[in-house]
């Protein structure tokens, strides 16, 4: 007797939970994938590269089509959008947008993949034409249907994260004036501020205007409805187009709605197997959900498609029948703007200060390869230690090509609780092409253990 | 009552320790510093580029001169070649070259830093003029000359490691038509010859004619003693110039001859603060010495320019009343060929077979960045892995750029002892222009973890 699933979203977690367990368990399993969109397992990472032309074609971005998930034997419904989980009856009720019909289709499991949601800064005029967020292939869409009909001449950036510098280099690429308006004392939030700094004088080396400790008032528009200027708390910015990188948080409506506990960041919370905690046959993977801070042991939410493609991988194999786990994050990611690379891990000083670590830092500036090699980039580390034991807590590094990625070393040594004295011994790689004789993560290891022993 | 410690060999080791001592220490410590060649601290890992053009002056491979040392009050004396070590009377015999004299010296503390001995083939014609090695600066500049002074048209580079391929390269940028003749199956005998043999392919496409499984005979020379030609078991190599990359051994004839008990490379053998076994304040470091593979457990011989400048330091802590230790190696070396870098870690498959582990391997193709990202180079990665437990025991990665320093992920993984299926789950940075959504490593890691529970 075959199980029917049910999969809410059908993007990077939920069709590779739908792929792994349809894989495992062949016709054993009937998998009905349901999705709100016109597109399927997309990259959602790669849209601002696509909007500022490294990326030429839409198809590009997408891993697996419509019709390839269907040969391998999912039902996969396209413009079907979940409206209610009714978890009793177990049924979803679906909205078929194309066929302008509802209607309720059973489960034996569900799997919630249903991603995170933009959060829009509630201010006048946010609606207007001109305004963009950049989440979905169709958000990218409308920004460069908006650069080619209107050849918008400033952009204005909302938010200094991620998406924020990834599209003030997709604007700058496209030619356009570049404003960046953030909240924060820095741009890169995620770092601190003695680093965001760094980020922030590259970005004005680059033509960027950035402006921070920013707060919005309104988005003004001219006669015809259009963006015309932010007006904040620190000056009107003139723009012809506004893209928004504010943020996103978990996308939880319908699991809210039907009674599902949600955790402190308003994702769901499950289980290392990815079990929605309390609740039978119902998994989660994905931006929907609150992952393990391997580093404080507490809950956060961190939407990235790595953590959304290993967590739907890991509950496709509970699903067929295997097993496997998504032990937690230490909370790494890489970005860039233009040829400035950016990396975090771990905590930086303020997470410390909030689950009580107390902590000592060290920065060191290097070189990416032996200096006196061509092409040699400035780098420069900055560590985050336990005081009294040495403990890595966190990590960032700003610099040129070959610097984000020397990030993964210190993501393995936190993973593995490392101190900083062992840190410092490590047999990394090194050879002239690749690295100075100490490879910069050793020199800001080597002195964060002397400030550990200075006390 | 100060101290006098003598350093044998003013290179990476002897320094880093002669340095650090110094600097604990002041004038409680006197520290004469013996060098047989011109130069002190320069970087032997640069002088391929330096020889092949890509680091245009001596000068830049210098780390520090005799005169920065001497300024922070290290008595450096150059051209002064260790004799004898006299371990009874605590006496260093000196051979000053310049002064045309020998003298002896007297120490509480030796260190001995002697580095290692180039293995030159033990075959008619290997001293004619034309064939060179590449351990010094003066090599260095040797083959610079010759380049210069003679034109050559045809190298042959016999050996092919990491000095093989290096010169390989550096002889094509110089504009050579290059052989490279190597003993082994395939080149870069340090990886599996599965893996080696993505290198010997990618050479052939350089233009760089690759003869593997080649004994050598004989060195022909023209009436002047010049070369001519390399005569090996696989036929006649015309050459107007030969490298030599015939690998390195510890050079401890004066350790040997003073008693000193050496291991089973023919390396001193010190404990894990750099003291030389069974022998009072005798201290050594760097490629004369074996170090402690983590992996196997046993001794090994490494010779690296970052393991000297490590054990260099640790001496140099625990010689200035500090402490330190230098835990061991795993096994980690990145180079390049032309456009492609090779990297290794830990044991390979014929390492396994020696210590007694029972292996299985994975090897995955993937690519440096997201496909779809411009400039997504091809990256191979196999990992070696120990059956039923799925313990790492070592990794090897082949590619284009941005594919050697991934190593240091598996470099850090087997320092912790960690497994495939713990590897798989790891928190590496991810953005499509530094990799994709699953790194090659994390797919290989995955690859091999389900590789370990078939059996």
């Amino acid at each position: 007797m075959s199980e029917r699933v049910v999969v809410v979203g059908a993007d990077a977690a939920g069709m590779s939970a739908a792929s792994q367990a349809k894989r495992m368990r062949g016709d054993d399993l009937e998998v009905v994938a349901l999705e709100r969109g016109a597109y399927s397992s997309y990259s959602a990472c790669g849209i601002p590269y696509w909007i500022g032309g490294d990326v030429g074609e839409l198809d590009e971005l997408i891993a697996r089509t419509p019709a390839q998930h269907r040969a391998n034997g999912i039902d996969l419904r396209m413009r079907s959008e979940a409206m209610e989980l009714d978890l009793d009856r177990r049924e979803v009720e679906v909205r078929d947008h194309d066929g302008d019909r509802t209607y309720r289709v059973g489960f034996d499991q569900l799997v919630i993949a249903t991603g995170a949601r933009p959060r829009r800064p509630e201010i006048p005029g946010v609606d207007a034409r001109g305004v963009f967020g950049v989440q979905t292939l169709d958000d990218g869409e409308r920004v460069l249907d908006a650069l080619q009909e209107h050849a918008p001449r400033r952009a204005v950036v909302v938010g200094g994260g991620y998406i924020g510098i990834e599209m003030a280099e997709a604007m700058v690429n496209r030619g356009l004036t570049v404003t960046v308006a953030t909240r924060s004392a820095e741009p890169m939030a995620t770092l601190d501020a003695d680093m965001g700094r760094i980020v922030h004088t590259a970005m004005e080396g680059m033509g960027i205007d950035v402006r921070t400790s920013v707060e919005l008032n309104e988005i003004e528009t001219d006669d015809a409805g259009r963006v015309r200027a932010v007006a904040t708390s620190e000056g009107t910015f003139e723009a012809d187009l506004v893209v928004l990188g504010t943020g996103a948080g978990p996308e939880t409506s319908l699991a809210a709605a039907a009674g599902l506990t949600l955790g402190r960041w308003g994702g769901l919370v499950t289980d290392l197997q990815m079990r929605v905690f309390d609740t039978d046959g119902v998994w989660a993977a994905g931006d929907c959900v609150e992952s393990i801070d391997l580093v404080s042991g507490n809950r956060v939410h961190v939407a990235l498609g790595t953590h959304a493609n290993k967590q739907g991988r890991v509950l496709g194999t509970n699903l067929g029948g295997g097993y496997a786990t998504f032990p937690g994050v230490v909370g790494t990611a890489v970005s860039k703007v233009c040829a400035l690379e950016i990396a975090r891990t771990g905590l930086k000083e303020a997470d410390c200060d909030v689950v009580g670590y107390q902590w000592l830092t060290v920065t060191v500036d290097s070189t990416t390869r032996a200096g006196y090699f061509p092409g040699a980039e400035a780098i420069t580390v900055k560590l985050v230690v336990e005081k009294r034991t040495g403990r890595l807590l966190g990590g960032q590094i700003v610099g040129k090509e070959g610097a984000a990625k020397r990030i993964d070393t210190l993501a393995v040594a936190l993973w593995n609780r490392m101190t900083v004295e062992e840190i410092s011994g490590l047999d990394l790689g090194y050879a002239p092409p690749f690295s100075p004789v100490w490879d910069p993560v050793l020199i800001a290891a080597r002195k964060a253990a002397d400030a550990v022993r200075a006390g």
